[in-house]
């Protein structure tokens, strides 16, 4: 919205990591767990005059720990990863200052007049079963909505490190075990993305995936080098299952020498 | 979204009566009908440079006589006042130029990823039930969605000229009735709201409304006097009819020379 109305109060200031205009106002966004590569981020720009939006879309137990309360001033987040409902469109705030609330509230209602009733009404829902689901965590046996997502990727990722365990083309991110405050153990960390990493040979591993029949994203589209790529690991369960089929053809063409 | 950023590239003019920057390229919204009044509008600037956006939101043939098929190069709908779906935030353009339209989607894309999943299935579901209702008309007897609304719309209209009629605060607009291809009638025009303009002495009507526990819109809202106020004419069928009552007392009091 920015760029495309040329706004005449903000400007995009590129990579926080190389921003440093000392003393500028400036708006920092944290994605954590950080989109691609599923890790844990905090603020890294240095200034006082900056404002930090925390996108917390992947802040949820069948993803990774929750290893503290979120308590920033400004937090984003959504149903999208949470429950798989990004079609919805629908996601909340949590924000300290009250003004900063009230300009956000006065910017939906500007740009959009309000969310569709429909997706509220089914968001409620939603949001409602969950929160039951998850009122006896701990002392009823029943798996709620977390635990029953969590065991799906836990599968899903061990079907992936199997099949990648002797690839000659792909390494994968390893994550540590912390402790995690929701399900009271430590958990390991799995992804919404798997982000792939090419081995020497391979300078572009999303044109190498496309030759296996595999749609990625390329890690240009993430500003680092295209010997990444970023693969959903939320497919459908038969979709995943070709994924996994196709990366291994690759591995066994590979061990028989055939040229991909 | 223009203010509230501070766009770049467009700056609002005012309206468009008295924009006479010219050579300038401009463009023109054509709210017609016109919201309040039910009015049918054309475009106003002249000038070659401008582009012109009719918003099409009232142009239902339970509101108005659908005069001549809608042609324009840049038309907008909505399911909001045609069935009333307001909550589904469902709209709809039909434009001739390509590259506009491709620009329209990006824009979709850009501010809010697309629409809600729930609110397009809704709003198929509905279009198609109107589709099929509307394709017997004048054939079979069974009344279709337009002509149940019609004749709500007459039936509530009748209600309110009747309680103006002898009324000392307020008088309404007249309209002509004008010959509607798709009943193939002359039919009379029943807008969306009531645009009512109070008598002399009353200067503000919005304000005298509010002593009749009537809830409306200020004539300044719209860029004209406060001697007028905007009544809609959509409301439940109990509101309706209280607002009715609402309208009778003041009439009644004043008859009787109570002070309201």
């Amino acid at each position: 919205m920015i760029e495309i109305l040329r706004s005449g109060l903000y400007k995009w200031a590129g990579d926080a990591y190389t921003f440093n205009e000392d003393g500028q106002p400036y708006i920092e966004v944290v994605n954590s767990p950080n989109n691609p590569d599923g890790t844990h981020r905090e603020a890294v720009v240095n200034g006082g005059k900056g404002k930090v939006i925390y996108d917390f879309a992947y802040y949820w137990p069948q993803y990774t720990a929750i290893t503290s309360a979120a308590d920033h001033d400004i937090m984003l987040f959504t149903l999208s990863k949470c429950t798989g409902h990004a079609g919805s469109r629908i996601g909340w705030a949590l924000v300290k200052d009250k003004d900063i609330a009230e300009k956000m509230t006065e910017y939906i209602a500007i740009s959009s007049i309000g969310v569709s009733k429909e997706s509220q009404v089914r968001a409620a829902k939603v949001i409602g079963v969950l929160c039951d689901g998850c009122e006896n965590v701990g002392v009823v046996e029943s798996e709620n909505f977390f635990e029953f997502s969590r065991n799906l990727m836990a599968k899903r990722w061990q079907k992936l490190r199997e099949a990648l365990k002797h690839s000659e083309c792909f390494t994968l991110f390893k994550y540590p075990r912390e402790h995690c405050l929701f399900t009271g153990e430590f958990t390991k960390t799995l992804p919404a993305y798997a982000w792939l990493k090419c081995k020497e040979g391979i300078e572009d591993c999303n044109e190498f995936l496309s030759g296996l029949k595999i749609v990625g994203r390329g890690g240009k589209a993430f500003g680092v080098d295209p010997i990444f790529a970023r693969i959903s690991m939320l497919s459908k369960e038969d979709e995943f299952n070709q994924f996994i089929e196709r990366l291994l053809v690759a591995t066994r063409g590979l061990a028989m020498g055939i040229n991909l």
